[in-house]
């Protein structure tokens, strides 16, 4: 039995708790977390702790932190050489402690509180610079998830980026048309089939096959009706933006 | 019986032709369009034609063509006083000649080619001058699909630019993730899940409460080295003006 133990109580921690505590072939181990509160309905509350050296020896620590405390808690870890890795989409393998054995363990997927996710279908990005750590990395991966790959930091970072335009951005637009119902008095509501149907329509055809639209027509006279009818001066900006983006990548 | 005549044999056309003739309460009297060979599979050839004298007289006319014909089109149908609408999201219903009573007939979706739809999840926006043409269109939808709105032509402009955010532009961001993807010999398939989490999650939550990434958390390190990986100006481009967004949105 491969022992895990997380280091970490946000949003992605607590759905990997989740997991983990899900999974057959997985001892989780330990849960440090500085705020027991956080993840106390999710785990046996013998295995939160709060302190490093509270720590036992396990097969892989995972660190799953904010970007930018990844580092300092990974000098904190009170072992040598056993196998650490983070959950970080754009912090490099490198940036863990040397005196341990480092590796990335990178669910791309938005997490949100209170809503649960099939890990099933999370893809999980892993890296090391060892053959046997990334053999166990790999396995404890594929006990959660159907869609394991393995890349390098550089394809990790590019794939963070994409992420944000997939996801952050497209959610803003979503945002933009929310505000743009509101101001009609709209309920965001009428906008759902078709926010929902094209994300499905990628799952099928290439994003290139299913543009479609005024700016890929290169109908002028309703692009200049809808930036007639937009007030707000960044909304303008933004739809002339991604408009002549749409129509250079003809 | 509610009979219904199709002026058009476009996406939008097609699809309404396939909703009609799997309805009970309406009954698809005759398909005008100019290519047979566009719509031959899809409804009986003899209620195909080819000539607007050929046209019966119908309880409603549906023209669903593009929209810098709809105006012309409107004036060849050799009726007066009759009910006609177009399906269209951005031109006026006064557009329609005023030979015949005006309405709007105009379902919120993404259509495409080879990919069917379920109807009854597609709003329907719909306007009339008059209660009683209102009446009969509404009844004509609502066979149709479970969300009808009546909207003026105001407010149905204002969703279809809303429509261009969250179809157009956030397929275009598909693209640029799909390209980032490419560039690295990364799968587009890896980007999926997130990509379909994102639309279900405003399923439930408000893009506003759903909005998390570098910029929202103002997290300029992160920003700055995307920006740094970026090395195409238009991506750039769309990057800092979309952070920027999100960032004044707070």
């Amino acid at each position: 039995m491969i022992t895990v133990s997380i280091i970490g109580s946000g949003n992605v921690a607590q759905h990997l708790i989740l997991a983990f505590e899900n999974a057959n072939s997985i001892s989780l181990l330990q849960v440090l977390a500085r705020d027991k509160n956080k993840v106390i309905s999710l785990v046996d509350a013998k295995k939160i702790i709060t302190q490093y050296d509270q720590l036992q020896e396990a097969d892989l620590y995972i660190i799953s932190v904010s970007d930018d405390v990844i580092e300092e808690v990974a000098t904190q870890i009170p072992f040598q050489n056993k196998l650490v890795v983070h959950t970080s989409g754009s912090i490099p393998m490198t940036a863990l402690s040397s005196h341990n054995r480092q590796g990335v363990f990178y669910p791309l997927q938005t997490f949100s509180k209170g809503k649960s996710i099939d890990f099933k279908s999370v893809p999980i990005c892993i890296e090391s610079n060892a053959d046997e750590d990334l053999h166990l990395i790999e396995k404890v991966a594929k006990t959660l998830s159907e869609h394991v790959y393995s890349l390098n930091s550089e394809q990790r970072k590019a794939l963070h980026v994409a992420a944000v335009f997939v996801n952050n951005f497209t959610n803003h637009l979503y945002q933009i048309g929310a505000d743009l119902c509101q101001k009609q008095n709209l309920p965001f509501a009428i906008l759902k089939p078709l926010i929902k149907e094209t994300a499905e329509k990628v799952m099928t055809l290439s994003p290139t096959e299913a543009q479609t639209g005024p700016a890929k027509r290169h109908d002028h006279l309703t692009i200049a009706s809808h930036l007639a009818l937009l007030e707000d001066e960044n909304q303008k900006e933004i739809y002339t933006l991604l408009t002549k983006s749409i129509q250079n990548h003809d």
